[in-house]
């Protein structure tokens, strides 16, 4: 009787259990875009789901901002989240971890575990601090293709990020087009525009102006919170759609009847805010945040090519392309302007522009129309089979 | 010869030409809608035109966020800048100072010489800061009719705001009805959404996290500027399209060929925004920067009422409201809801949707398409007389 309750329930667990953080070091240098040598290399990730015997079934996650290479389950069984993307990925879930060998790695510059400012430089035996060599999008693809290969996975099932995860996958679709199948974009851009630039800009400048950033060497002091938490928001602004926000908070005061003639924050909006500013601060390193906007900025999955067009011209892979109505930090245009693209250089590519109210955090809260949209995308293509 | 030119010039000139601040004082206490009395109350104000001897013609400029008393003309004659509304003010401009005798007074909070944050607090001999009362839209107009009454103007021709200025003018068309009758109201909204005091939050608070704000006390030391110029940064992003910025910088890098791979601003955009917020810094004050924002957070058009359709009801001017499409800061939806509400209340009411790439700054700078637009709205009015 237990037993059987006990098969009940495992069959009804979709999740991906208990995981752990793998770390993978390389003392070879990793040649960066800037011409810097960055050596030694660490990176931090997870897996989901086991690799199979042709060694063909891995999907790559390739994370956005602020996540990590925690994208599913939980490290500790009381943990109070799991991974950023738990919702996508396990049994019977849109990543099938019965199905899937699903990777997800800390990228070169953060703060989680991979190869960072924070990191120590060989040279002083110090954090890098502000001297850690500027790391760009491709870098960041090329580090991960490292660890393809120490897991002898030489081409992927497929490979599937939202915004700046997106960029990874146009970067590794256009510059690596024989080891990924498919490519799902989400939420994403081809490149920043002057807005996309200015908002990171001034959370740049925000941590920079704190005098606790003293440079960048802050580690083992007190670090630049305020100005780390004044990005954040200005960063939070960008996720979240004006109807969200409107919806969710509206002009309702924290905890007051009335307004209180005073300097405190006392709407709830002001409070979810200096929330989340704080609380950012508690897992993110400042300089980190630093080096990711830069990278952000610095993208153009045509770098090398004479367009967009002639990039895409260069990769095999099956595209899936999606974007969210109320995103206003990369709007259905920017997803519009690469499917175009795509189409001219001649690709397979699905587009769905979807109405949501959720702004660009749809590609991480919308897990129930993501859910058959991508599962269905990952078995057409495996039915049509590998391009040629 | 030279006189004949000199007329021709003379006539050619539609600009008021050398103008001057004005003050004026009031030791009787200024009773704010927080309750508290403020006083001493010094307004900055300016001039333009003649008050005709009926002293009906007087147009009552009010100004936004970062503006002042100084609306038109110049101070010295090799002022690089004049006022911050020239082009619609002036002989023969949509503000004919011919016809009109044209008002404009620095607001309560201000830091342009009206009584503020950095004013001398009487109870103590030193600048209020941060002990300066909570001001609100109501209480800078309630100081604004106190200089009507001491000029002798007891109804205005019209009141006219942009932003800001347009709340002021809402304020004063309900609740002082018989002083005013005609409203114009530019870019404006009836009441900020949380988005609009999310982005007022996060200025205010890069300002507070500033060390050098220093509760407020910062006069007669360095000033937080680098808060201010964050904050100044943040709103200025939304005074701008997406579609303005991206014209005017796109990626454009500002002085190099090649990106950098350092820390420094390199877009051009960012070098854009560090100018935008450093000389900022020059002349605003940072307390006041938190006390306006604050105002303009805390206004409700319809305070007091029931609604803002029964607030309208009280209303006796006829209005004038004008949108511009790119303004993402007060979008057209919350003019189309002043417009909506006015007409609900019977009111007679014009509403002009610009389409305009201009963002929320096209109030201040599409001049061409507002001259016209404002004069024959002053115009009209004037023709079919003054509402019973």
């Amino acid at each position: 009787m237990l037993a059987a309750l006990e098969r009940e329930l495992a069959a009804l667990n979709t999740d991906v259990g208990i995981v752990q953080t793998q770390y993978a070091t390389w003392d070879e240098p990793l040649r960066l875009k800037s011409g810097v040598e960055l050596a030694p290399v660490t990176l931090a990730y997870e897996t989901y789901g086991t690799l199979n015997s042709q060694r063909d079934n891995a999907v790559l996650v390739m994370h956005a901002l602020s996540g990590d290479a925690h994208a599913a389950g939980r490290h500790q069984p009381h943990d109070r989240k799991p991974g950023w993307w738990d919702t996508l990925i396990g049994p019977g879930r849109a990543l099938d971890t019965t199905r899937y060998f699903v990777i997800c790695v800390n990228v070169i510059g953060g703060c989680r575990g991979s190869t960072g400012p924070s990191s120590i430089n060989p040279a002083t035996d110090q954090p890098y601090g502000a001297r850690f060599p500027v790391v760009t999008i491709p870098d960041m693809v090329a580090a991960q293709m490292r660890l393809l290969d120490r897991l002898g996975i030489e081409t992927l099932q497929a490979a599937i990020g939202g915004s700046m995860g997106g960029m990874q996958v146009l970067e590794l679709a256009i510059n690596y087009p024989d080891r990924v199948r498919q490519a799902v974009l989400l939420a994403t851009a081809a490149k920043h525009s002057a807005q996309q630039i200015a908002f990171n800009h001034i959370g740049r400048q925000a941590i920079m102006h704190d005098p606790l950033w003293r440079d960048g060497d802050y580690y083992g002091h007190q670090p630049p919170a305020a100005g780390l938490a004044t990005a954040r928001m200005v960063g939070h602004m960008t996720y979240l759609s004006e109807e969200r926000l409107q919806w969710r908070f509206g002009r309702k005061l924290q905890s007051a009847e009335e307004l209180s003639y005073a300097h405190q924050s006392e709407f709830a909006v002001e409070s979810y805010l200096d929330y989340q500013g704080n609380s950012f601060v508690d897992r993110f390193d400042p300089n980190s945040y630093l080096y990711i906007t830069k990278a952000l900025d610095y993208f153009d999955a045509s770098d090398g090519f004479a367009s967009l067009v002639a990039a895409f011209e260069q990769a095999q892979a099956r595209f899936l392309v999606a974007s969210f109505s109320s995103d206003w930090l990369y709007p259905p245009q920017n997803s519009e302007d690469i499917v175009a693209a795509l189409r001219v250089a001649g690709r397979d590519v699905d587009y769905v522009a979807m109405n949501s109210p959720l702004g660009h955090d749809a590609f991480l809260l919308d897990h129930e129309r993501l859910t058959p949209l991508i599962s269905e995308f990952l078995d057409t293509t495996e039915e049509s089979g590998t391009p040629s």
